[in-house]
């Protein structure tokens, strides 16, 4: 954060910013962003208000340029079918409302079914803190999150998507690593599989070869499915106990489109 | 559609259109072009209206131009002997009939046996709307649609034939999908095997390696192999129930070669 | 067929045909060629004529050319040993017997034991018609005509001889392909299997990587004997049925070293 | 050590070291040091000193060139949670606690929680003496050390964190060394896997092919599950016997951030 | 045979040969040399017929010359130990006592236990007739044949040496192509496997990738082991029944070091 | 050997050669050297006569230069701790008695603990004659002496160390020879493994690729676990005959570093 908010000092130079900006909660709201994610946010930002015949930028062009940096341009022209909203909008619903329960992984920031570049909806989760340690908790609380998209979909829809692809790779590869790299299986405790052998063939992005007998892969794959199931069932429980939540939440983005976290926070909070 | 329209009205400057054109209906027209595909379109269409003496590009010339872009050209000196022109009919009537008692699929355009580049015969359909999303229940529909050519060719010529092997490819690799991207598998629900590896080798276009065990290769085999036999009954039993209407279809089909939307309409319907 | 009259009549301007020659024949008789070979073809028969100092090129050139471009050179040096003139004579006695019981696969054009470039002795069999589609029938009569060479050896002889590699490799990829590709295999009817990484590794020969488990492989593997072993069956009854013929087309092949369509005729027909 | 005090002898030629500077303890304390590391130390101790305006380069320069140099720049930037914090250090004062109750393989010079450019804290061991040779046990206790990091965890925070993946991996392995390369498998002792296809591929880095069965594959596994395992338990219990010590060290660790050798033999040493 | 005594014909003008020299009869001598090979054999021959200031080369320097394009240079300077000699002077002799057992594949030309380049003795079969079918039978024999010298070691010397291993190879490959070629397996019988891949990856002696399953190829060693077995038993009764002559022709070998076709008829011939 | 005596003579022409070196001996003293080792060898001894003023080179220099080429070079600034030379020197000790019993795989020619470029010691072997036959007795010999070392660290100091990698590795390679090259598994006789697919991929030392099926895998693995360790459990059972011996000269290696072949015939004679 502190590096943050370096860098955005030294590219802020020279560009006017209205009294509302406060770079220090610009640099802990951008979590992951390198020094030339930042440049370029400040820059979109700054065109931004140019357009708009602003002399100074304000809060409102840095927080756009983010989004337009974080999750792509937005796509106006596309047009999904009403019950492709529908999806969607649970589908985000049910991320926010078990992100919601689950409060230590991050504070949410905003869900939004306006299509981008790179999905149909967002759920945009801010971290706490920046962790540099994960334990084995936290790892089963994200994965649940990544499920209960189509956990909602499942439960108020009662047909599953294929929007879902990305979450489930995600949701796979995050329990592959638990039993994989960080000891975390069930019987696999403290053995690390797979490593002698990166990098083979010809490039850095190829991938492990199995260093392992089939019987063991046939033990983590058993692991990695039970994981997984786990945490959607999880996932399941959170938003039956939750319904009614979920449905004021997906109702008012079918309307609204994008709710941010103050509206979140009066939707969400438990009574 | 909107992306499309933009592009058809750029391409189509300085080549006078008829007053039956529209782009707007050529846009729908043409789900899944490329930007060079339409510019080739219209291309096409000019080179026909030219050839006809016409000063405008009318809807026949646009038309005939969309089916050579889409289909391949149609192969005159391909002759077919009756035996497999009779299975070519009922093969594409079988799709044609399947497709309509599953609407929500798409629009049936046009059913052919006419041979061309790529195919003996053709069924067109065309999607209501362009979707972003798909559920189990809509890929089991496309599933038992492209295994209902071979299952026509088996209920009424009690033979299967090689003319199924793209269908059958097609067929299995949605089902595959299903289970590997898109968790629809059962007892392999919500997680996505693959994923590691892709890109693994030398290019882009060389597949995936495994990251699971021979025991879970199995499992997905047999899952497989389960989702395709279903589909196949499916598509069976629809066109049991329809066998007169098939009939009469495939009649029409060999007498005149290509049936159009409006024809399809009338044999087609329920009472 | 058409395209191939076209192509002959372009290669043919400025060769003198004789009257005995019909080009639409010659384009029925040369299914598979490509232009490159119809050229081919009547450049040797010109070649052959002009040895002979004939003015025209006439029908017996063109046979003769014909016979050179699609079996390969004959070999007159290539001195067999009794034993394996004999073995030949009914391995492809064996080919032509059962070949004329499955009419529907072709019409026997000749049967040769001559040696030539590329194999001992040829049964040539002009399909009746250009198929673009095959059922299951189809399919297994091939491959009982395929393994009918070795299945006749092992009738007469009581030895089984190399000589059927190429035949044995022919009828196993027959059956793989049924099963892989054509959705003809038992309980694993409608699946494709294999596809998804076509093209592996590095060029375009390269073959099919396996996409399926083991199991699978092992039930493949069952299925393919089977297949192999039931055409194999199937030759030798159709063979021990008509043993007397068998005797007589290879006694006068091993007389006549050659016999054509209408000597095959007489001595192959039924009472 | 003795060619580590040559290259030091020649590369302090023109710089003026203090009089408490000597090389051969500079050289014994750099195992492992290239020639180049050590001019890179030398260099960077001028530096140091070059700042403070000192005259010559004392140990102090030498002593914090050499943790540059070995452990990578402090990240002064980088915030740890106090949860973090508490992990860390526990994690640290595993380390700490097992290697000084397992002294032959090497003396404990300095424990840090201070966040450096490769990892989140460090334990720093010294080994008594350059060794060439490895026996059974000398080998057992390293894996026992670079496990009791994530031991002392489990014992005290009751949860399993992802910063023992650099220990996990470089433990399991060590185990299967243990196993491939020295002969030192349970039953499979004296035999060495996978030599026979060193450098397969295209490269040296590119690691070993199985030479040996699945069978063998999977007893590897369940040996190098077992090695790892009990090193893991004998981690366990020598903390547990020692919770004492563990937790004063881990606490001085929080309030200083690092502790030296001479305070670590206090903290340590068994009444 | 023509067409080799053709290629001689003309290699040979210019070339004055001897009375005794009959190029029919070198032709036969010479099966499966190539053009480039005859032309050497004549070179190597004048070379010779030149050293002796002979004016016309005789048949003693044809068949001098054939020997050293056919099996590779003498090493005189290549001493081998008395035990070494007798070993190899036993495993040239069964390899002649049992080959002359087995006529059919050839008749014996000449026995040697002179070190050449490429192996420690020889044993010249020359084939009665080039073959160009092969039944099972004849493969079988010579799979003994070559299975016959390390029998002859195991049952005199009473050990086995490592002398076989070029015998052990050819054997087994042989054994193998029976099974996947020329589908002469038990239960495997006219199928032949592993011909999709062919020319797998690089290059065109890269073999051939596995189109079978783990179980079809577990079979497949089954009755590689079998047949090699059995010829192996084979060689080992026939050379019982032939001991004596075993013995003596070891003998003549160890005092002559070479022993011609019509001594070898003499000593093999059975009473 | 002849060979090797004439390139010695030719790169020795104009190198005055002192009274005492006989070159047909150091022929017999350097099996295995190629032409370019003899030419090192002889520029070598060359080098080290000039050092030392001398005006021809004498045995002593030949022999230096001999190991130096055979060995590699001293390191004299590597200090092992005490502990690691009696580790080394027991090991050492082990192969040499346990090859003194096994007297013809060769004779002892040293034996040395002075750490060299690619070992912490070495004992030399000179072969007794050239052997270009190995049967399995001679090869079991090889092997027994290969794991002596370890077997004398086990009997002796009671723990195994690393130090056996190298002689592990060899002793497992010739096993693994033994049953797949050579037919000499148990049940596996006479069949060999592994050819048809040597040089795959891309480059002369890629090795071998399986051509056998899993379950001959694990008999190969198994046979060859059982062949290393009845080597073992044979050379331990010779050292433990033999202990006082090999304390002898364990004890003389650590008092003199090097022991040569006329002290080892008075230490490891038999009463």
């Amino acid at each position: 954060v502190a590096d943050r908010e370096q860098i955005l000092k030294i590219h802020s130079r020279g560009k006017p910013l209205a009294e509302d900006v406060d770079l220090a909660h610009v640099a802990r709201a951008t979590p992951g962003f390198t020094g030339a994610d930042l440049e370029q946010l400040l820059n979109e930002a700054a065109l931004l208000a140019g357009r708009k015949d602003k002399k100074a930028v304000a809060r409102r062009e840095i927080d756009e340029a983010r989004d337009k940096v974080l999750l792509g341009l937005e796509r106006t022209s596309l047009v999904l079918t009403d019950d492709e909203r529908r999806i969607v909008a649970y589908h985000e619903a049910g991320h926010a409302v078990v992100a919601w329960d689950l409060p230590h992984t991050g504070t949410l920031e905003k869900v939004s079914i306006i299509p981008r570049d790179r999905s149909l909806g967002v759920t945009q989760q801010l971290p706490k803190e920046e962790r540099f340690l994960f334990d084995k908790e936290w790892v089963l609380d994200r994965l649940t999150i990544l499920l209960s998209g189509r956990a909602a979909e499942n439960l108020v829809i009662g047909r599953i998507s294929s929007g879902a692809e990305g979450d489930l790779k995600e949701a796979t590869s995050l329990a592959r690593r638990m039993i994989l790299d960080w000891g975390m299986g069930d019987g696999l405790e403290n053995v690390a599989f797979g490593d002698d052998n990166r990098n083979v063939f010809l490039g850095s992005e190829i991938g492990r070869m199995r260093n392992y007998s089939e019987q063991t892969a046939a033990r983590i794959d058993a692991d990695v499915t039970r994981i997984v199931e786990d945490g959607y069932d999880r996932a399941g429980e959170l938003l039956v106990a939750r319904r009614a939540v979920l449905d004021g939440l997906a109702a008012e983005l079918l309307e609204k489109e994008e709710v941010g976290a103050d509206r979140l926070e009066v939707l969400l909070k438990r009574e």
